[in-house]
């Protein structure tokens, strides 16, 4: 299915992330038809797996259909090691299930994109995951027979962005599919976050590519199978949000704090109090946007929660693309 | 003076900017006894020159007696470098009038101290600051015959900060005060703005020294006369703020914005919208602090405004401190 | 004319400098049929523009039939700035030059190559000089009616090396020249010096593209019209050099300066002083290459050197490629 | 014992390592009176035990009175995280060793000291130990009561070079040692080899303290109990080498090799070959010198180099200094 075919535009702009999207179609407890969804909860990480069957779940959620998996960790920005490590080895996990679920092989091989910019610090998890992506594919290619078990061929590039190269990200990374010839393509990426709280504790693993507007950069294409030939799976981390979504994100938590303190909450508020969310936001984002002052902002601390969330996400892949890298001490391969 | 005979604590949170705590204190054109002021704009810069003169001043808008001169930017952000040139050359030329203001001969010496952390990009300007600056200390020290006219003796110091060295850097700047011996501590510092317009847009150059609680990082001992011996001209910009503060900040835009369309606002936002600011600061900061929600952010692009800035300040001071580099182009000297 | 149809094979290893290989193929005022050169010398920048007209020239000196231009700037280790702008702007006159010599017009489309690896300083000329380059390419693809005079399409990506990529340099750059179709591509690669006065202060022009075995890296496909399909200029910096290099070249120092005060030179050198160069190399080579002591060695201080070299040759690219970007003051595109 | 007590400035110049120094004063197995030493090997780690007891051993080698240890690990370039970790736990069990054998107690207060150059990769090492020591110094001074058992007060600062700071990097480590007081400076630098093979491969460990002219960088003073009031350990590894001693540490190797192929070696080289080393490299250098290029090289590699040995002694540190911390798990407290 072609992006054309099932016109997103109007949901596109709402969020990247499947979980967001699902809490704002409806009440969690009440079914969606076409969307089927687990969860569970284990030493601080939340797994959300969501599978999106058909449009009308597509419709009713808007995101596109395929396959869903977020981990949801919120204490990740603590710097806390030992949870870094189980959460890379839980995205291994759900990385390997990941692929056997949507089909994808042992011996497939493999070519991890890296978008975004290096010199932007909150850009940069696609260029740092990919350094320490273990490359194998050149054995592949020059020496196949001495290749060891349980490796397969993976390879890694971080394509650069369209205001450093000149040239569109996806145009590059289409280019080296035809001449590299990878079997599925991997694309990480930087998100803009609907709340504060995902801001570096939230991973999506999508099997839906990516589309034109997602990510931070302004994409005008995507990478998809349309366009690419090949499958692409998306794994993007929210690292960025607007100053309006921190506005409208916290009056959501403002009310619902004083409405807990004073049942009779109209007074409390007037018109502001009773726009709806959607409303509201759009009323922030006129009062900042002409100032210039909607700006997109990241924690004081970005530079070491990307290095950390991007060790993560590098030593998990590593973990699950070959088999002979131990699952259960993933970390040792990054730095 | 020392800062036990002022007690500013109750004012020392509100602002690290001597032209908000000014706009706090009362409307512009109403004078306040013991605060003198004169402003002008000229090609998109303000340059704003404060004596607080008493102490009867100092109470009045809670920052310590002194001089201040605020360069204020808007446009700062935009990455022009034309007007990086000329933000330079005016902070050169703030600079200098200052130094001569306050008795600062053209031969005192002068020890430039870098407060921050270098891995922190929003505060790395102290940092990025002294790698910029030509210092000259050497040559007077070891060939004093041979040093050119036009030139002072300048050092350069960044002694890190608390958590990464384990010594205050108050401690390390005095021990290194002592066995240098400059006439004037020069200490540049990122701090924490009260709006998002200020981030990155607005200079600050003030002779009262870096007081405890100012600054980003939580400093318990400050960089006065009292504890240096010598005297400490402070340099600051903003380059982060709390989200609480945006929240509150964008809060009054909105209320502003919406009673400029509708004359009878009290029904418009109810009991939220007639709280004092402090008040609804305080209730924002409630709601998120609990949470882990009231992070300190800064802009998206950091990193670029963080090293133009850096550029700024050390061409400006180079050109300041040495007769020797012509103010008209202090950019050649920096990288 | 394709590789196969020349064996360069036993020159190849020799040099990948068209001057040096003259200077190895017989004394400067002996004329070399085939091959047409001058040189002119102006403010410390030697400048050789030479041309190996034909398969017989290209015999005799060894290196493939084309154009090569080389600055020579004995003194640009220095960090002088003035020299550093002088010989930036040499480079943009020269490349200018050099542009329409071969029939590339002022329109064509430019993809500049950084070859290289960021993480190994000496290797990382290429990358540093790509992050300088003024791409211009995406106004002509999205609003080419906007874009102003005196400005072609140029862009400009690093495309990695294959121990960190798991692909051929060669072929990523194959893939996006297919999908971006520039009319020309220039590739920029740090190369091993034969001396270590080169290092750092030599740059070579060249229309024969990157050959298999020329620069740091193991290229083992190259950049040529044959692969890509256009021509590729080739832009070359000497940046290291080996143990064994270094020690045949001092030998040769020495013995011309013993030489010079006893005319009787053989019974000073012995056997050793009496071998041909190649001879004598290879038995430095024999000795120091199974303790792994044969390293490639770069000087102390190269990141300084990388940097001001990459800005030179960014800055004059600039200059070349863009008519409205001033030869006269190159350097302020760059940073 | 003071500089003044023990004149060593004719030996200074040849070399910062014990080891080198004692192999120069005579063959291994014949005792020098004065200077006891033991050697032992293990997974590929020779570690030496030197101590130079008297003004005599010190005269015959032409070190300082003092105790030694240096690791020597030839194939620490190689890469290997797994022999890396055994080195920094043999470094940590050696200076663990050495702190108790010179007296220092287990409460001791520690003061780390990184110099060079953050700018200049292969003086890089200090500032890198720097940024991966555990400083608990502050821990000790706003809340002693609460520091667990196994920790002691670790403090650490890279103080830059004068070329950077105009200020001599000794006189800021005394000013910080005054208002700081530790126990006990350790301080780390980067030296200069007398040989390829030592490269990136050896640490060495003294209690002499760092004196003038030991470094990489031209330190006219140093840093000694005499000046710091407190005993000053010194941590120095070899990176980078005069390309002077490239070639003449070659040439012996080659002249090594002719001989074990011809008995008869005199006619085999001549004058130059039965020159006295000194001699040799003091031609060398004469030739070198006048035409700059006597450089200090480094390994091409280098980045790579100094992150790893930097975490080596990091980590290593780290388990020594803190007996919570264990050695044998060393690597994880660094990065």
């Amino acid at each position: 299915m072609t992006d054309q075919e099932l016109d997103l535009s109007p949901y596109a702009v709402r969020t990247d992330l499947a979980v967001e999207a699902r809490e704002m179609a409806g009440p969690p407890d009440t079914p969606i038809p076409g969307v089927w969804q687990e969860a569970s909860k284990n030493g601080g990480i939340t797994v959300t797996r969501m599978h999106i069957q058909s449009q009308e779940g597509a419709r009713a959620i808007g995101k596109m259909p395929g396959h869903y998996v977020t981990l949801e960790v919120p204490e990740l920005r603590r710097g806390d090691t030992d949870l870094q490590d189980r959460v890379a080895t839980t995205f291994a996990k759900e990385f390997e299930a990941f692929l056997s679920r949507i089909g994808v092989g042992p011996k497939a091989s493999i070519f991890v994109v890296g978008l975004g910019n290096w010199n932007v610090t909150p850009d940069a998890l696609g260029p740092l995951v990919v350094e320490n992506i273990m490359v194998t594919r050149q054995y592949f290619e020059l020496m196949p027979d001495q290749v060891g078990p349980g490796y397969r061929s993976v390879s890694a590039v971080a394509p650069g962005v369209l205001g450093t190269t000149g040239i569109e990200s996806s145009d590059i990374v289409q280019g080296i599919v035809e001449t590299a010839k990878p079997d599925l393509v991997i694309a990480v990426d930087a998100l803009a976050a609907r709340s504060l709280e995902r801001v570096n504790t939230t991973i999506q693993i999508a099997d839906t590519g990516i589309h034109p507007g997602s990510g931070i950069g302004n994409k005008r294409k995507g990478l998809t199978k349309d366009i690419l030939g090949v499958p692409c799976i998306a794994i993007g981390v929210p690292t960025v949000l607007y100053a309006s979504t921190i506005v409208n994100n916290t009056m959501d938590m403002v009310f619902e704090h004083m409405k807990q303190h004073t049942p009779n909450t109209d007074p409390l508020f007037g018109v502001f109090g009773s726009m709806k969310e959607n409303e509201r936001l759009q009323l922030v984002k006129e009062v900042l946007e002409p100032l210039g002052h909607d700006l997109l902002v990241t924690p004081k601390e970005i530079d070491k929660f990307i290095e950390d969330i991007a060790n993560v996400i590098a030593s998990g892949l590593n973990a699950a693309l070959h088999e002979a890298v131990d699952t259960d001490n993933v970390a040792a391969y990054t730095h």
